[in-house]
């Protein structure tokens, strides 16, 4: 068929050199098409004369532009002797120390490289820009004159929101404070600009509208009568969504997380790992697992790094840590859930009571707190600033409320909840929990311990209590050496005292509610580890992203992941 | 058929209550049974009464045995304020501090917790063992007395190796120094030992196998008449074999290359990043990529985070970096490919020229050599005490050598190898060029600059002379303003200047030698970046593994990854 429709023959436009001669009408056409090349060179080359023209007499036309491909700057640019760099974070701190020995004529010249956050034309003399980096912005005037041309003005007046430009200018002080930027006492006359990345003038949405708290569902349509951007426009076009200022403070703060976290454990003598995400069976119960393709077999996305840190003490390492990428398949839709997020994981041997492991996490935790407060106190007053959300209250005086399960069972009885000795909490009474604690010890942040055993995975250990009170008709009731750690009365962090015992491992193993095979592939080495002589040891997992969404107040964690990923969402 | 199969009456295992009442047979077998069963129950009886007399008559049956599952401490053991709790390997400095003030009777008490060596019985009355922790080992004596039972000199000295146990003892100095421990001036005399974990009588293999270097193909059989433990079953057993004490300071130092990095790089403004691993297409190219199943649809797995820094440097991030995994689906069975590995990723804004990356990358790996020679010798010294190769030789003066590519070519050529001027070179050939690089330049580390265009990726940049010279018929002819790092003659990091022109990105997607679709679903939002302006930016990607591998001289890869990932293995 395909080749059939190749040999038709088109009806009307026929072969240049037909067997049969031009046709009338084709040498009409032929005429028409002439006369239009004619007109068409004519404009072109009034065209370029007035080019011509209107360049030689641009007494500005090396000052302004787009560079090159690869951003080389022009030839005549100022070197860093004559002209320094100074980025505009840098610029009043920079000009202040300069403020004694400056001696320019007319201000101190200065060269940089920002962003344009908007360009108008005041008229055909004079121009206004925003340029902004870093968080800083700061207003640019063009204005004609003898030695810059009113081409220069327009050039700069068109450039699009969102490029990149490279300045040269004189910094000077405005007629008045500047409202609208962050540098108020300070403008620059703009004395060259060229573009190095130049913005299409129409994106598909404004950085401006990222600046706004996402939506609350339903509220799409508020504020100012401008629409609200919903989180979905907003995540599909990712790039422009974290320009937004505080986007770049909530993952300076991320980064902050990671960096406390590691900065405690190397500190105590920890060492980073890096365990395999890759594995040969869904070793951790195989309903939230992602299947990989892996040659002529198949392998499985790791949940966590939890059976590989433990083996990893079964190898004496002793104290270790990892931060790392997890992932599960649940197939939740809710603000709180991500299908892949970052694993801060650590796992060590203690003396005598798995307590100890508690207090260093608690240690830890309050490490991060305080180092947030006084690190990255800057970026937390500016996402605050869009989502209000109340401070995070600390513990008094360093100690952390710890609170046995049964504690909290109570708590939330008396104040009318309704459940059972072992039953799991709901995320609605986590909540509650949570207030009831930051009421009674004024706190955030708290630890619940001895948690149920049948809610608890298989390689939990039973507390002492619990074991000598074991019934092997009812092998999964009672306690475990187990806590989570909370925040604003959500989860950020699960662990506990593992079995170190590779027999006692494979009796829980077996009598666990959701049993699981000792000799499957999957627990093979991890149960093998055990029976080359481990010490006893307890760990913990957080959940990076779910620190920085509650520590900051976050109605969404999408917001703290970079390019979150959840069951509907594999892009950008 | 499965419930027919239920309701057949069992043939060889009648009902106990059989209505015809129990037959001949039935009757011997049951006084069979009584009579079996009274013997049992007199053996039991004796086996009972001779334990209770010999622990009646044991003076040490307090101070020895296995803890309970959870590991607790018998109640009766001493205090912190009473022993002091010294783990191995600050045992020596330890003592030196109490030298002057101490006054126990016999030497100083401690209390540790350490792994089995090796335990082996003198004499009824006296056992030898070793324990160890931490790469520090200490022998131990355990002999009878009016306070110390033989039952415990037994109990001790059949303690197998690899156990981890609990000691109470007296430091004292040996008759003789002790040669086959760490610590060779000091001993412990238990007078407690309790076991924590015990490790199998028969393990698979032996930590003593694992301290000796992986055989040389074919070579198995050599060293001692012992058999060397093939690096595959080292593997396999990875728990035991990581517990040599070079595989500890392997680890070591790979946490301190990932330290050191992430110093360097905070100490210069950047910030760590966590972009995902689940990709929506396969946007790095289709061949080497794993497919995850991911719900109603697929998903790919991550081969570099490429794409998404160059995004986050359009969304003005400036200056980024990322630890993480990377996955290749390469089918290559060598000694320096993973299908799992660390990838070191960086990238950031330049000024002028990339050639200010590049230095930065060159700072910044000396920052790690020097790092590693100063904070990890101890560790560096002990890997090559096993595998021996030369001191790694770094630039003098600090002034990494950096070839341009046409240069090596050069320098190839000279030495007798026949390639063309654009030919990418074969592993071989940059081994050979190593050995040129170090023996014109005396450094182990150099840079080879201005990669052939047509070698590396569509995102790369052009050289200026490239793109002048630009011919529509061969677009991909001529350099690129790209470089590769070399240790030993291999490469451990590749970098590049990026397209940051959304435009001509786009051209050289179309006309590269494998042209990619700009609007293909992996790449549409990588190229929808750009066209929000973006500034001119390099950097680079870096095999962890590698690092570590080439530094210490390793005969494969593998050795340098906790649980290594190739097509053949995904387990443990």
């Amino acid at each position: 068929m395909a080749e059939q429709a190749e040999r038709v023959v088109p009806l009307t436009d026929p072969p240049a050199e037909d067997e049969k001669g031009p046709s009338k009408s084709a040498l009409k056409k032929a005429a028409k098409d002439k006369e239009k090349a004619e007109k068409a060179a004519k404009r072109q080359a009034a065209e370029d004369a007035q080019k011509k023209e209107a360049e030689s007499s641009d007494i500005s036309k090396n000052d302004y532009g787009e560079l090159p491909t690869d951003g080389a700057w022009p030839s005549d640019f100022p070197s860093k002797d004559e002209v320094p760099r100074v980025q505009l974070p840098q610029l009043e701190e920079y000009l202040a120390e300069i403020a004694s020995k400056a001696e320019t004529p007319g201000g101190p010249h200065v060269v940089f490289r920002a962003s344009v956050e908007n360009a108008r034309s005041q008229s055909a003399k004079l121009a206004f820009l925003v340029f902004s980096r870093g968080g800083a912005s700061i207003q640019a005037v063009v204005a004609a004159s003898d030695e810059l041309s009113r081409q220069m003005v327009k050039f700069c007046s068109s450039v699009p929101a969102e490029s990149y430009v490279l300045v040269h200018g004189l910094v000077k002080e405005p007629k008045e404070p500047v409202k609208s930027t962050t540098i108020q006492m300070l403008e620059v006359h703009v004395k060259k600009l060229f573009v190095e990345g130049k913005a299409e003038a129409q994106l598909p949405m404004q950085v401006a509208d990222a600046e706004r708290p996402i939506p609350v569902e339903g509220e799409e349509e508020a504020v100012d009568g401008r629409p609200i951007v919903t989180l979905s426009t907003r995540l599909n076009n990712r790039v422009i969504d974290l320009r937004a200022k505080h986007n770049h403070a909530i993952f300076t703060i991320k980064d902050g997380v990671v960096a406390l976290f590691e900065e405690f454990l190397r500190s105590k003598g920890f060492r980073g790992i890096q365990t395999p995400r890759l594995l040969g069976a869904a070793s951790e119960g195989g309903a939230n697992v992602f299947e990989v393709k892996y040659f002529a077999t198949k392998a499985f996305l790791a949940q966590s790094p939890q059976l590989y840190k433990q083996m990893l003490i079964a190898a004496r390492f002793e104290k270790v840590f990892e931060v790392g990428p997890v992932f599960r398949a649940e197939n939740s839709n809710t603000a709180r859930h991500l299908t892949e997020f970052t694993g801060l994981d650590m796992e060590m041997e203690f003396e005598e009571n798995y307590h100890e492991v508690v207090s260093l996490l608690e240690e830890l935790m309050l490490f991060i707190f305080n180092g947030l407060k006084e690190r990255y106190k800057r970026e937390t007053d500016l996402v605050r600033s869009i989502y209000h959300v109340e401070d995070f209250k600390l513990p008094s005086a360093g100690s952390v409320p710890r609170l046995p399960f049964s504690e909290g069972i109570k708590m939330l009885r008396e104040a009318g909840e309704e459940l059972g000795d072992f039953d799991d909490l709901s995320t609605p009474q986590e909540k509650r929990l949570g207030a009831l604690v930051l009421e009674k010890y004024g706190s955030d942040f708290y630890v619940l311990d001895e948690f149920p055993l049948a809610i608890r995975p298989f390689y939990t250990m039973p507390t002492a209590s619990t074991r000598a009170a074991y019934n092997p008709e009812k092998p999964n009731v009672g306690y475990s050496n187990s806590y989570d750690f909370f925040m604003r009365g959500q989860e950020i962090m699960s662990g506990a005292q593992r079995i170190h015992n590779a027999a006692y491992l494979e009796k829980r193993m077996k009598e666990h509610e959701t049993p699981v095979d000792p000799n499957g592939e999957g627990l093979r080495d991890y149960v093998a580890a055990f029976r080359a002589g481990a010490p006893k040891h307890a760990g913990g997992g957080i959940g990076l992203e779910r620190i920085v969404m509650l520590w900051l107040g976050l109605p969404n964690v999408r917001l703290a992941s970079l390019f979150p990923r959840d069951p509907g969402r594999l892009t950008p």
